[in-house]
């Protein structure tokens, strides 16, 4: 079906917050088979949102608005759509019950009375019975209007446990003919997957691939289409293999799946332990292994190394080595991650070191020169990038190519993308 | 002036891509005295984006409209905009010699002709003459409308470099009476400085007061307008003062600034550097540290102790305290604090250790345990904090709480907040 999402709040328009909640929404619908025609962010003005909610309600098949709903006097939502939608709004004292019960802190902290989130435009009903939060929805004209907090924890779970499956249900027996995937693929640029992809590309008009750099990596989608649900299957598979095979070794996961995790699963799956050894990403890397919960059972930690006093103290890195070749270098990128390895005792280390900017480069080795290092059992492996962007950016895609290296070798595949 | 931002793409309407764009152009804009009336959002349609940019110029001043003026078939503003402002499009030599030049080994790779970057709406004007990317401006019935690239850092840099300055101009002698600040806190939630700030709210209806939780911080915005320049000046002066004064300590800086950054300034500042230990953070406080460019001015590095094995090897953590205290503890921190200034020889030492969850917590260290402790060359401080939220939740609240922690010390206020 056609969506539209409207997010409400002046902090959205002032751009205080990043709105993260249509983005999120957005991509559910999307997987789920529904279109998104637009996205509306507009502040809390009660005109405006009548006026974008009768513009969606004529353009689209649903709509989502988001925000505007709390007790406080600048939430406008619920007065508004009453407004707008011609549905004087009507109280729900158990709502105000349980709401007054779970928030009590918070209103005896803040005087704030809880009775504007109970008031209601005509026909609204609960999202989930059991929430802690506002959000409703109401069928106007035929069409469903689902109202969630702005809040994007709440917002989320309540789309996820209530919305979806409310769409879906609306939407009867319609056969699921829509296949969506995201192939997520590291160490090749986009023109180089654009050349390795067009064969399959303008093969089916049912078929369609999209390319979205998210760098450092680039996301390729895949949307198949069919007048059933087996010819959909069918065409989806034979694509899906087609591009996976032209993608392999740099297809690195799909969806939702993060290279952090990827690496860990495979971490996981050999019984391999690694360590680090961060010169110009700075713990960057171990922060993105770190922020998976488990990482504990294959990642032992390492060393942020930087100075070079640390790199000599903790990694046992020469000081000759350092003098006589510098801290950005081959050998001491091996000798960081092969000292990383023996004062950890994990099976595998990594060492990246490497002139992240703005200063810091010269002519031999400018800005964006990282060398990185990878420690095994059998042997010590090192290659150098020189890697575009600011600051920021280079670190990035430092991080990302040290995570790579180790999906690599985990994998037995060349180690240089 | 009343802006409106169109963001144009379906990368955007499918999910895929969160639009920082508007985000940033929202708050660019906020800044510079102007008001953000709606953000639209929409996919790559024609009929759409003439619709979405009629409505624009009908209730807004200016419009900013973003992505879709790339040279392959799905980017379509120009197009659109030639037809919804009945502007037939006309062909600019140099911006195609000037383009090709600067993109011809991404024309070779793909065979995309870039003819079409030079083809735009009659009355167009280029942003920045010496820009290797899309961007124009024309004024329609007497509105300036922007016209940017979607690729976030050309955006951007167009933005700030481009359009900022000409809305200025536009606006002529128009005097500066909007005063705009915020004020950014740590360590205090919302309701208490809600609490703290009631006085200076309603005193004035030209002094509005905002609050905008982005966890674990609290942005508290001041807009003060006034009839003239001395009159908002005066008035933005004394109310300036008194936040200020109301929020501090826990006021660590203000707009734009990192509580990273401050920690830095400050460090530099005093001539003091900083390691760390970072058990359950697993290097998020070195990266946020490592992000700011001169960083090893102040910052020697530290250990990512995400075991047991590297707390003893690296930081000198006696087995004996691990085994009867525990890795989560006042006496494993305290510690690893001074195991890491021992072993790195900088003046102070940070180091948190804690249960980020999901799993590992217990009934007596339940997930969200974080204890801290601070080396510096007179004691070592320690303190206990139970943090909320999921695991990513802890983690940002335990790097923050490390973060002001060294802020605190560096102040000589109280540690703890």
């Amino acid at each position: 079906m056609l969506g539209e999402i409207i997010a409400i709040g002046d902090e959205l328009t002032s751009g205080r917050i990043l709105n993260t909640t249509s983005y999120f929404a957005a991509g559910h619908l999307f997987a789920a088979g529904h279109e998104v025609v637009a996205m509306a962010t507009i502040g809390d003005n009660a005109a405006l949102i009548a006026e974008s909610l009768r513009r969606a309600l004529g353009r689209a098949d649903f709509a989502i608005v988001t925000g505007g709903l709390g007790a406080t006097s600048d939430d406008l939502t619920n007065e508004a759509v009453a407004e707008a939608l011609d549905r004087p709004t009507t109280f729900h004292p158990e709502i105000l019950r349980r709401i007054e019960a779970q928030c009590s802190d918070w209103a005896a902290q803040t005087g704030v009375s809880m009775e504007k989130i109970a008031w209601l435009p005509e026909g609204a009903h609960e999202l989930k019975s059991d929430a802690n939060m506002a959000g409703y929805f109401l069928v106007h004209e035929g069409k469903p209007i689902f109202f969630l907090p702005g809040v994007p924890h709440e917002m989320e779970e309540l789309l996820l446990e209530a919305v979806i499956t409310r769409l879906a249900v609306w939407q009867g027996v319609e056969p699921r003919t829509v296949h969506q995937k995201v192939f997520k693929v590291v160490g090749l640029p986009e023109t180089a997957i654009n050349g390795r992809l067009r064969p399959m590309e303008g093969r089916n008009p049912r078929v369609a691939i999209g390319y979205y750099p998210v760098s450092p990596e680039v996301h390729v989608s895949l949307t198949v289409t069919g007048d059933s649900v087996a010819e959909a299957n069918r065409l989806f598979g034979e694509v899906d293999r087609d591009i996976a095979a032209a993608l392999a070794p740099y297809h690195y996961g799909d969806d939702g799946d993060l290279l952090e995790e990827v690496v860990g699963r495979l971490l996981r799956a050999q019984g391999q332990t690694l360590a680090l050894a961060e010169s110009c990403t700075g713990g960057l890397v171990a922060h993105k292994l770190t922020a998976v919960a488990g990482s504990s059972d294959y990642f032992v930690g390492g060393v942020v190394a930087y100075s070079n006093v640390l790199k000599e103290r903790l990694l046992a890195v020469p000081r000759e080595t350092l003098v006589r070749y510098g801290a950005v270098s081959e050998e001491t990128a091996r000798a960081m991650a092969q000292g990383a390895r023996s004062a950890t005792g994990a099976d595998l280390a990594v060492a990246v070191t490497g002139i992240a900017g703005p200063t810091g480069g010269s002519e031999e080795k400018p800005v964006g020169t990282v060398w990185f290092a990878l420690a095994t059992p059998d042997a010590t492996h090192a290659f150098r990038l020189l890697l575009g962007g600011v600051r920021w950016q280079v670190q990035a895609k430092a991080c990302c190519a040290a995570l790579d290296l180790v999906r690599r070798y985990s994998l037995a595949v060349p180690l240089l993308p």
